[in-house]
Parts: structure tokens; sequence; C-alpha cells
């Protein structure tokens, strides 16, 4: 096999495919699409490998031989939380690291490096390829987005985040039905959500809400981490709720910070002993309120890995996005990240398309939500919003159960054998 | 219509349902169960109504016309979370109490009363099934039974149990695939679940062991209410599991308390500051256990809302427990409580019939969990516990979709007139 290329010979060689940072319901979509899509290119990709856990994996030269994984397993993956792979650390920054990295590269001849990941493993996957340019090892580098929290610059939206915002705006409205059960007046139903600096998430469960329903659907209050919690405003605004509703509906993100910067909640003595946002404004609201009842709930990672309630659309983007960045390794593409293109914002048919954006675009910058999607209140979000999430949510997956419990995808995970000393990391 | 009966003619009048206590995830499957049967004794059934909010609709005559609600809502009913026809107050105790609640069922003919709900409510059913015997007023008092806390006595099992251990067994299972894919070696999770007193909803986390898995498979740690926290011991099997695993699961009953009796996390000096088990324990693993992070989560409520993840088995019974109730009426009994009877315990296949039990042997007492299922660690459960829970959970439900949110049924709710002056209730 060729260590080098031409225009004219076809480029060959093996795939390595990572999963970097914290799971979403369809990172293993994206696993899913990659390994599909890079079975059809048999000329041009001889082995498909996996790295465990990430960039660590490479440095460890842990890897695994995914073409011999069976169809079953590949197409469970598309349903099944988590990251098949591992993930864990997914940022490496001394030089050492990356030499590292490309001498396992080189040790199996790995021509293309898919890296399935967000903000820090895309930087890695742009430095990966840097140093790959800088030693003239023909490498081609196409990262693959995921992120619950949608921050990604570029890309329209993240594979991971419609299913969250999927499964917390069911919740809401299934809670909503147990509150209205109650037959109390002043009733106070808090969900904590994630999100530490940006409110994508937590303004996701604006989807709740029905256009064909009542307008005092639930949520009734969204708080964001973009806007300092105003205890006073918020105190009356549960009561000016509770006037009008027979419960009151409050989701917050776990990020929110009084006007100090400190979480709410945090104790800030000691961080440990947080009580969390939720929490805090249960307590907030019965000792200001009187006669008041609050409960608070907090999904945590059961938000990033409920399998039951995935979104179609989303579980198929993120598998697009898997087979568009091995097409673009096999079309010549590198140093970029797929991104997903919405067609026409203004049509009333929603449809996406990928593209292709430098890895450097994401790897440094941020999207925020946008200020001009929050409410005049501070505590709701925009019809805007809505339109724009809505679709993200659309469609449903069919999971296959085993006695009673959801069924998931487990690799067989056959080692590839190492051919280099043990490594210790530079971090 | 006659007032009173013989063995000669046939008893006819009224049904009035009732729904009471804290919403199951089947609580409307058995309000279904009891309508679509009710349809089918036309001779002996003339209305069929409901009481809204239960007892407190009945003394404030908020009644509604169930028979008019459309085909689809009763069976969109099944996977609808909540009490369709609000819960509440369950318990009634004084006596001018009843008297009014004969004066309504007075009023509107209702010769049967079909109570749905636990402890507290079968003990009102019984009540004013004692009350109408008293004054001579023929009527037939049924209960179904209903309880997310599995403790009602006589029932092998109560409808609604079933469908939240599924839920917890599988969230358990999908955080754990998210567990297993983080780097990192030290890492607990932990989740709170519903249960102040009993231990029945914790245990049933254990499902989310498979047989044919590994026997390390997660939940690791069980920590169930009727065992006082102890905790060295808990610590020491935190560490002992992480010699052995990447990561410890902990599940842990909300209602678990230390030595002394107080909850775990609450503020002795002001219960509303209590931080939950759950965030206590993550705490204290933090705190004594150097290197490891642990985080918690903790479901909240929508442990009884899922709707994605009921068990088709006891949406079932709880549907065929509502019929049962219904043609126990007709067929003439009184003052019992549908229970579900395991046909043979030691059968490889499942099977359940209804039976009857008188309500004061329900309304007195509570099925706590055996001692005996509690493993020689006090952290684990057995397996003679799996083989009682395990069929409990089997089969799945379809949920419609309606713009990618669960569809669920909101009643018409037509009103049935007033006959009586209002009423201000003795409570």
């Amino acid at each position: 096999m060729s260590q080098q290329t031409s225009q004219q010979e076809t480029f060959s060689g093996n795939l390595l495919v990572a999963q970097g940072g914290c799971p979403t319901p369809v990172v293993n979509a994206s696993l899913a699409g990659v390994i599909s899509e890079a079975l059809n290119h048999e000329d041009e990709i001889v082995e498909i490998y996996g790295a465990l856990n990430g960039v660590t994996g490479i440095l460890n030269e842990q890897l695994i031989d995914l073409a011999s994984e069976s169809q079953q397993t590949v197409r469970a993956l598309r349903q099944t939380p988590g990251a098949a792979l591992g993930a864990g650390v997914s940022k490496l920054e001394a030089q050492a690291d990356f030499d590292r990295v490309l001498d396992v590269f080189a040790a199996h001849d790995i021509r293309y490096f898919i890296q399935i990941g967000g903000n820090d493993s895309q930087d890695t996957a742009a430095k990966i390829n840097a140093a790959a340019a800088k030693r003239d090892y023909a490498l081609r580098v196409i990262g693959v987005p995921k992120a619950i929290d949608n921050d990604l610059a570029v890309t329209d939206h993240c594979p991971g985040y419609g299913s969250v915002i999927k499964h917390i705006a069911s919740t809401v409205r299934e809670i909503s039905f147990d509150n209205a059960a109650t037959g109390r007046h002043d009733f106070v139903s808090i969900l904590e959500v994630l999100g530490r600096d940006a409110g994508w998430i937590a303004a996701g469960a604006v989807l709740a809400k029905r256009r064909n329903a009542l307008l005092e659907d639930p949520p009734h209050l969204i708080l964001l981490p973009e806007e300092p919690f105003n205890q006073s405003a918020f105190i009356d605004a549960v009561q000016a709720t509770l006037r009008k509703q027979k419960y009151c509906f409050v989701v917050v993100a776990e990020g929110v910070k009084d006007p100090e910067g400190n979480p709410l909640g945090a104790d800030v003595a000691s961080a440990d002993a947080s009580i969390g946002a939720g929490e805090f404004l249960r307590t907030l609201v019965e000792q200001n309120i009187s006669g008041v009842k609050a409960r608070a709930a907090k999904l945590g990672i059961s938000q990033r890995t409920a399998s039951l309630n995935t979104s179609k659309t989303d579980g198929d983007e993120a598998y697009l996005a898997g087979q568009a960045a091995v097409k673009a390794a096999v079309a010549g593409e590198t140093g970029k990240m797929v991104t997903l293109v919405r067609d026409d914002k203004d049509a009333t048919a929603y449809s996406v398309r990928t593209d292709l954006a430098p890895l450097e675009d994401i790897a440094n910058s941020v999207k925020p939500f946008p200020a001009s999607w929050i409410g005049e209140d501070k505590m709701s979000v925009s019809y805007a919003f809505t339109k724009y999430a809505t679709p993200l949510i659309q469609g449903e997956n069919t999971v296959p159960f085993d006695s009673g419990l959801p069924k998931f995808a487990i690799l067989a995970a056959h080692k590839v054998e190492r051919d280099l000393e043990p490594y210790s990391p530079a971090q």
C-alpha cells in the first residue's frame, strides 16, 4: 500500500473513526453512518478501525476492527445511547501527543481520520490535520458534529440536540398531565435541565406548548443561563401564573446564575454542596409564596440517554453526517467538518443537506443562543425559536426490546494488534 | 327507576367512577376499562359519570358524563399519564362528608361507585359503602387498585408499579451505556427514585441486570428505605465496586434514612432545605473517596408519567381491573376491591386473573417489601424479587405522536347538571 499519493493513483489506506466528548442520544448513529459508508468504498478504504475512548485510544494504540462487527450490531447502534467506542477526553495540546498520533496512524496506515465530536474534538482534529501536513503524512481529516448543547458554529444545528429537546418537551408535557390532575391550586413544578452556559436545551422545552392548545400550556417560565436570575421578577411571575393557572411549570437550566455570577443553589464556600438550580428554586418558592407546594426534578444524564424518544429527524441527520464525512474524505477533502444546512429557512417543508466548513471555524467559536429569541420578560423564548426547533423533533424511532428492556448494541470490539511500544501521554 | 331492589327485578342506576391519590402511568387505563365495560351493561347501568378530583368532586357535585366521550378519547386514555378525572384528596373522615356523598349519589341515582385508588381511597370507599348500608341506600362499591409503590395488601401487585420499574430499569440501563463511555475509571452514577417508606420501586431497578450479561451489570448498589443507611459500609461497597468496574451505579430511594431516622440529605433544622438522598450521596462520595467524580439525577414525578415506556402487561392489567370492577358490581358485589392473583407462581408462563377482597382488608394495611428479598449486604435484592418482578415489565405500548410529541387524551368533560345546593366540606 502506498504511503504517498498522487492525483493519478487511487488514494487508499485505512480509516479510523473516534468519538470525543460527552455522549449524545445519536452519536452512535453517526458512527453507524461512518461504518456503513466506508464499506461502500473498498477501492479507497481498506480497513475500518475505531479508536477506543477517543484520542486516548489513539495515543495508547487501542484500535478495534469495525468492519468485522455484524450488520445487526451496526444497525442497532442507531438506537444505542452512550458512545460505543468510548468517548471521554477529546482535547490534545502537547506536540509530543500529536507526534504519537501520527506514529500510530503511520503504523496502521491510517489515511482517513473521522472525528465525531464537539468543539474540543474538532479542535484536536484540526491540529492532527495540521501536524500531518507538517510531517507530509498523507491524511484526510473530517469532523462530524455532535453536541446536545447545539453550540457548534456554522452548522444550522447539531446532531444530538433535537433528540434531547424532544425528550425534554415530552417530559414537560407528561409531567403537566400529572400536575393538572392534582386537586391543589398552588403547585409549582420545576424541571432542571442541562445547560451550563447556553440556553439551547432549556429553550427546547417550549416545544411542549402546542399550537392548537391553550396559550397557557406549560412550560410557563423558562430560565436561561444567558439571563442573570432576578429573584423578585421570578416570584412575581410565578404568582401571576398561579392567579391564572392551577399550577406553574418552570424549566430551569442548571447554569442559571445570580447577579453575582454564582450558579443558583451553589454553596459559595463549597461548590460540591450545591443543591442545584431546581432544588434552589423549589425552596425559594415555598419560602416566599405562602401556601404553595413545589416539587423539583433533575433529569441529569438521562436527558442525553433517553433512547425511547429520540427524534427520527435527528437520528437520520446524525447518520447522514457520518456518511457525508466518509464521502468527503474519499473525495479528497481534509481539515473540514460536516455541517447541516437548512435548505430554505422560509419553506414550509423542512429539508437539510450537508456541507463542509473548515475545522478551524468550528474549533474556536461557539454559537450562543440568540438574544433576539429571548422574550422581553427574560423568562420565555420567542416563536422564531419554536419555528427553528420544531422540525428537529419530528419523527420517532422504533427501539427493539428484549425481555422488557430496550435492546442496545454492544460492539464485539475485536482488537487490532499493536505495533508500537506503550506510550505515556504528555498530558 | 327503582330506589330499592329485589332479587327479582334488575338492579339498575347510574355508575360513578373516581380516581384518588397520586397518578400512575396506567390509572387512566383502569378508567378506560371501567368506561368500556360499563357500556356493556345497558340494562343495569344507565349513565356513566366521572367525579372530578376524586371525592372532592363528589362533595362539590362536580360530575361529568363519560358515556359521551368519543371512542378515540377512551382508547387514548390507555396511554395518557396523569389522572384524567383529576385526583388529589382521597380520604374522607367526617360523618357530614359521608352524608353529603350519599345525598349526591341519591340526587343522581348513583348505584355503582367505582373507586380507583390506593390505601386512602379504598378506606374512603369502604366507609362510603358502610354509610350507604346504614342509610339503607342501595349502592354497590368496588375498588380498583392503583399504587406505584406496590404497597396494597392482598393483591399480588398493583397496577402502576410495573410501568414505573420498567421505566426505571430502562433508565438505569440507558445511563449505564453513557457511564461506560466515559474514559474515566472512578465514576459514581447515582439515581434517586421514589419511595418514602418502601423499597419496592428502588428494588425494581435490579431488572436492569440482564441474565445473559455480566453479573456486574448495573445497578451495583440499591439502597432501600427499609435499611438504615450505613455510611462506612456504603463507602466500602462503592470502593469495592470501583476496584472491579469502570463505574459504580447506585440507586437510592428518596426515603432512605440515617440511623437516627432522618432522611438522607434533610436539613434537620429545616426539612425544606433537604438536598435529597441522591445529592447527599454524591457529595458524600466525592468527599470520602479521593479522585472520584459523582453525578446524581432525581427523576421525580417523571417516574410516574413516562408514557413511552409503560409496561403492556401493566396497562392491560390496569384495564382488566377496571373491567373486573364493573363486572363485580353488576354481579351484585359490594365493599370489595379487585385484586390481581398470579395463577401459578411456579409456572414458567406468567398469568394473572382478577379476584375480589374486602375493602377493609386493603384499607388498613400495607404490604412491606419482604425482608427475605433484601440481600445480606443490605444493598442488593434477591433473585426471588427478580423472578417476581420480571413479568410485570413485559411488553410495550405504542403511543401515537402528534408533531413530535406523544398525543394524550383530554376529556371533553361534559358537566352533569347540579341538583343540590353548594356544600362546604367538613374537612
